[in-house]
């Protein structure tokens, strides 16, 4: 048996029968299904009949014409929203590129429907290609393409965007995007905690919504996944206070220090806000995606060695994550100063993630003050180094723009005692 | 006025009156009241009236006899467990220091009770001062120390012990002592996160509630800090899998990725355990305080310089706290393969916190397991460098010992898919 052969799979008394795809794992067989869904079924003590050989094209691979009746041009609805999909890779986008392939750099509202056939009638598609790399591999380079990507699609047209984008730097790349543009559409990225070839699978649920939150009237940068470990509602985050945070679970992503802008209930479709957001075309769109790329984060542990903090020597930025209310070793405060003296800023965070910085608490904290530490308020540490790295670049007063909120990153001031 | 005086203080309708004690801040005076208790009071519209001069002995001034009355011996009682406090400084011992000074290497039971007169009638107390820092500048040589401490305690009999420590590193130094020691008896950390001269000050309930848990019959060591932000119950958190989580609330300490080990009714005194524990007498004293210093950790984010990773040239070990699973920008593998040819230790824990780092499912987990990167499981990334420290000193076979549970670190394997 061979990816693209027709198949039937029997195990543990289920029967599935579709068509063979490449699989992310030795152990795993993925089928997909009638309708476009795909399932993974263990390997392990499974029956596999070959019912068709090399029936779908998959990667280059020819097809021998049983998908030939799909390839009819999907027609353009005045009635629907034009949402513009685009991918950067990720488990999300292998729904999509097992037929389009890494080097295609189009897709269309056809191999759209193909891969997720639950997206039909809910808007047209345009499909877009800007990498197809796991997303540890995302770069701010690619940030910058990403950021044009998206500026050009909502130029010619888009009613929203959705990235679909590796979760593993997702919160990173969501911050980008929110310094960088001003959007009158929403922009909503978009993965999959689990690949497709896995029966329990977010892929579907998580574009669906994602693509309903891009049609919503919310024009700023979210993050779309699921809300919780059922299949009933996905979770709308403000793409500059989300983070990751299980390495598995289909809700990883938390909004840290306040609730989520609001859900996408999956069966009723309604979108529920539950905070302020910016409005659909309350600003022009813009673009400013330079960035300053010398920007290092350094989290601070007992017993870290002072000669840690040369990685900025000559660097233009620097974030700390600083123990509690942004404190480091005592020792470390002349070398900070140092740095600073010599030209670079640089910024506290937390470790504590939930709460914010606050340095007139403690001696330690006073010490950094006067050293010319700049307080990143309750931004996350992750969050601040992609600040830091576009102030750099787009801000008159660097330091004004890291104690100001341009993105939603920094939340309203909060007595820390009360 | 000065520190020593008695005073009355009239603000905003209320009257305060005790002896002025030395403030952390310049906005706030600190009152220590009747019965010991200290209040903190905004110093912006308060009279002062200065009762009498130089009432109260503190940090070396004389004491003119106010509290010579106080100076009475405490009898032990043989029908109590006597529990020992050691003091490593920060919010909470403030409470205590203010009396017995920074230079004060011992307090006995009468400095304790003056200080948290609720402490009375639960136990026979000994003193100790193992530093006197802020927790910021809690340093593996006093890890050591404290550990020593502890077991010099416990050998001299006491039945449980109580650390007083800066919130701050708290976690870190609760694990170093969870890998050096093997205890028979309970040993809780315990701290502060509004010092006594706030209002709100969460240390008086914090202590008698690390006092109950040190006499109960869970021999392992924990971190006992509010389980909320009111006042009924404190969570008693095993060591290795707590965290600080929050910058200023009181409830900032959270167990990661399970419930608390228990918790301690406040007004019942009751302690409820919620998940299994080593037992009181279970194991024989012992200590193995040897750590090895050169272990760094990193975090990785997008853009960083793989120049980054020269930290670690030559160092015995290296943290990295992937994304997601367990990852890091391929670019970094060949550096990281270099450094463990080299004889780096690398150990693999996620910035995720919540999951457990797992290799095989993505090319670049079984790169980096290829390139013998050690899988720390769901082991937090700062306990896995306090872990790593110790096992580069103390396990014959240290990659056996960072992909085993040494002290409750590290959890049950849960597949990370179901």
């Amino acid at each position: 048996m061979n990816p693209g052969d027709r198949v039937r799979v029997d195990r543990a008394d289920r029967t599935y029968e579709g068509v063979l795809l490449p699989s992310s794992t030795d152990d795993h067989l993925v089928v997909k299904l009638e309708g476009g869904y795909n399932v993974g079924v263990d390997r392990d003590g499974a029956d596999v009949d070959v019912l068709a050989e090399d029936v779908y094209e998959i990667d280059g691979t020819d097809s021998t014409g049983a998908d030939e009746g799909e390839s009819s041009e999907i027609e353009f609805d005045d009635d629907l929203p034009t949402i513009s999909l685009i991918s950067t890779g990720g488990t999300i986008a292998s729904t999509v590129d097992y037929r389009t392939g890494a080097v295609t750099a189009q897709f269309d509202a056809e191999d759209v429907l193909r891969a997720v056939p639950d997206l039909a009638g809910r808007a047209n598609y345009r499909g877009r290609v800007v990498a197809n790399i796991l997303s540890e591999n995302m770069e701010p380079p690619l940030w910058q393409d990403l950021a044009q990507a998206v500026y050009e699609e909502i130029e010619a047209g888009a009613d929203g965007v959705v990235v679909m984008h590796g979760t593993d730097t997702m919160q990173y790349s969501a911050s980008a995007l929110a310094f960088m543009l001003e959007t009158p559409v929403p922009i909503v990225f978009t993965g999959s905690q689990r690949s497709a070839d896995r029966p329990s699978s977010d892929n579907v649920m998580n574009a669906v919504s994602a693509v309903e939150a891009a049609k919503s009237d919310c024009a700023e940068v979210m993050v779309c996944m699921h809300a919780s470990e059922s299949d009933d509602a996905c979770a709308l985050h403000r793409g500059t206070r989300v983070r990751k945070n299980h390495t598995s679970r289909r809700d990883a992503f938390e909004t840290i220090g306040a609730k989520p802008l609001g859900e996408v209930d999956y069966e009723s479709e309604e979108i529920t806000f539950r905070r302020d957001y910016q409005q659909r075309g309350a600003v022009d769109l813009a673009i400013e995606p330079e960035l300053e790329d010398d920007v290092e984060l350094v989290k601070f542990t007992p017993g870290m060695d002072p000669a840690f903090l040369d990685i900025a020597e000559g660097s233009e930025g620097l974030i700390v994550e600083g123990t509690g209310l942004g404190h480091v070793h005592t020792d470390l405060i002349p070398r900070l100063e140092e740095l600073i003296a010599d030209g670079t800023t640089v910024v506290m965070t937390s470790q504590c993630l939930e709460g914010r910085v606050c340095d007139r608490v403690y001696d330690t904290g006073r010490d950094l003050l006067e050293a010319g530490v700049i307080e990143a308020g309750d931004t996350l540490p992750g969050t601040a180094k992609v600040k830091l790295m576009w102030a750099l670049e787009n801000s008159a007063d660097v330091e004004e723009a890291m104690e100001t909120s341009l993105a939603g990153e920094l939340q309203v001031r909060s007595v820390p005692w009360e």
